[in-house]
């Protein structure tokens, strides 16, 4: 792919689990550059109020911004949630959130129009997703549930679908979802932490259910939004980055080289430590 | 009591698992006037770098010597770990660890000299209890870990001797624990949320070794050790608080009418929201 001379498209997430919406956004569209940023001293936001989240998140979109992206993408999902309004008016470039593709994957994939949401407290809190969900398919029925112990067990690496503390957790919580609908077939993993326990995930609602759920999350569905917004973009030349360049940045560099690779799916090339 | 006519003493925690150190010391002095500030926009610390660490306790102290404090104690043990020399450093008035306390109560409880310490990624990582430790009983085998998944547990709320999913967590990391040091018989709770899980701790680890250990926390070592300190400090008028007066800040107030409460023992008055 020849050099494009585009300015790169920006990622920010309250930690590192956005990288695996930069692994979409890579296998989308190879060729375009990307700054990633990853607020990892003030991880996580999911348990944080809208006005912290906020502040936080405008402070990383900032940080982008001075970089020269022209489309930022919000792949914190509690960010997106809670904070899609104010990045967008304080943004002079067009930016993508994670809960409005979520929601088009999960009504997409639905066929009964059962749809769960799991995710933080603060993404569940902001009733973001039920709003997307109604005004997409204001027939559903939804239900969302905080799933706080997922993060902490993903960053811990007990993800396998046997592990016996992963199988406790997701026990505890699906079993309370399929008790506020039994007839979900849809379940929509909001947090970019839980793909890497759609295995154990996937396994617990089958056993629970004795059905097979469709499992969707927003990162795919994210690259897809910015492939066609990037594609009605005009070239804007300078500062450009070499085609396919990644560049990532964080608040705080504790377990990056340990943690990164797992979201991202390959090496990462290193991260530069920035205060915002 | 009398008015004292005392500056109130300054108490701070990534978050507000250090109000179980205001509950001990309370107990121990209530005739004093305190102020506790929880940095609960960027907790955890546990997870994160001593430089950021370092970075964020260096601001809670800086607005507690703001508020006039004229004793300052660090609740959180990750904070103590990695910054008590920087806190000192940069504070006029004394300032109390966890650490050291909670060392000086394991070697008093320990028979045999062996001696488990389990507290986060940080506090572990910076082995400043193994030398804590190390210097108080020369002799003593000291076995640390770190036990990520306790915090998030207690938060939850899921603390219960017989729930499946703290049994499952505790079971995981006590077993690495005692196949470290099969002879632990005196175990640190080097964290302030780990209290809260007490006696989930206690009957797993009376599972796996068939025997009860001694098990403490820094809370009252900390409590005895301002005792002593604020017993040798001229007394300082202006500024002085009501005596028992508690004052609370916090950086976000997400859930704290929730969990504040598990953790003083009683109501919390309520938090005032700060900016650092």
């Amino acid at each position: 792919m020849a050099l494009n001379g585009r300015r790169p498209i920006g990622v920010f997430d309250s930690g590192i689990g956005g990288l695996t919406v930069v692994r979409a956004l890579r296998a989308r569209l190879p060729g375009e550059g990307i700054v990633y940023l990853g607020d990892t001293a003030r991880v996580p936001y999911g348990s944080k109020s809208p006005r912290t989240v906020e502040r936080y998140s405008i402070a990383c979109q900032r940080f982008l911004l001075d970089r020269g992206v022209d489309l930022v993408l919000i792949a914190c999902n509690t960010a997106s949630a809670n904070a899609l309004d104010a990045l967008r008016a304080a943004s002079p470039v067009p930016v993508i959130g994670a809960v409005e593709p979520g929601a088009d994957s999960a009504v997409a994939a639905s066929r009964g129009g059962h749809i769960g949401v799991i995710g933080t407290l603060g993404t569940v809190r902001s009733g973001a997703y039920e709003r997307a969900l109604a005004a997409r398919a204001p027939g559903a029925t939804i239900t969302a549930l905080a799933c706080p112990l997922f993060v902490p067990l993903a960053d811990e690496g007990w993800v396998d679908a046997d592990d016996a503390v992963a199988r406790a957790v997701a026990v505890r919580y699906l079993r309370t979802l399929f008790e506020r609908d039994p007839a979900i077939d849809t379940l929509v993993l909001g947090c970019t932490h839980y793909p890497l326990l759609r295995g154990v995930i996937a396994a617990t609602a089958r056993e629970l259910t004795g059905r097979d759920l469709a499992i969707v999350d927003s990162a795919s569905a994210m690259a897809e939004a910015a492939a066609a917004v990037r594609a009605a973009l005009p070239t804007r030349v300078g500062e450009a980055t070499a085609p396919g360049a990644l560049a990532c940045f964080a608040t705080d560099t504790s377990r990056l080289d340990e943690l990164a690779p797992r979201f991202l799916g390959e090496p990462v090339g290193g991260f530069e430590l920035v205060d915002l």
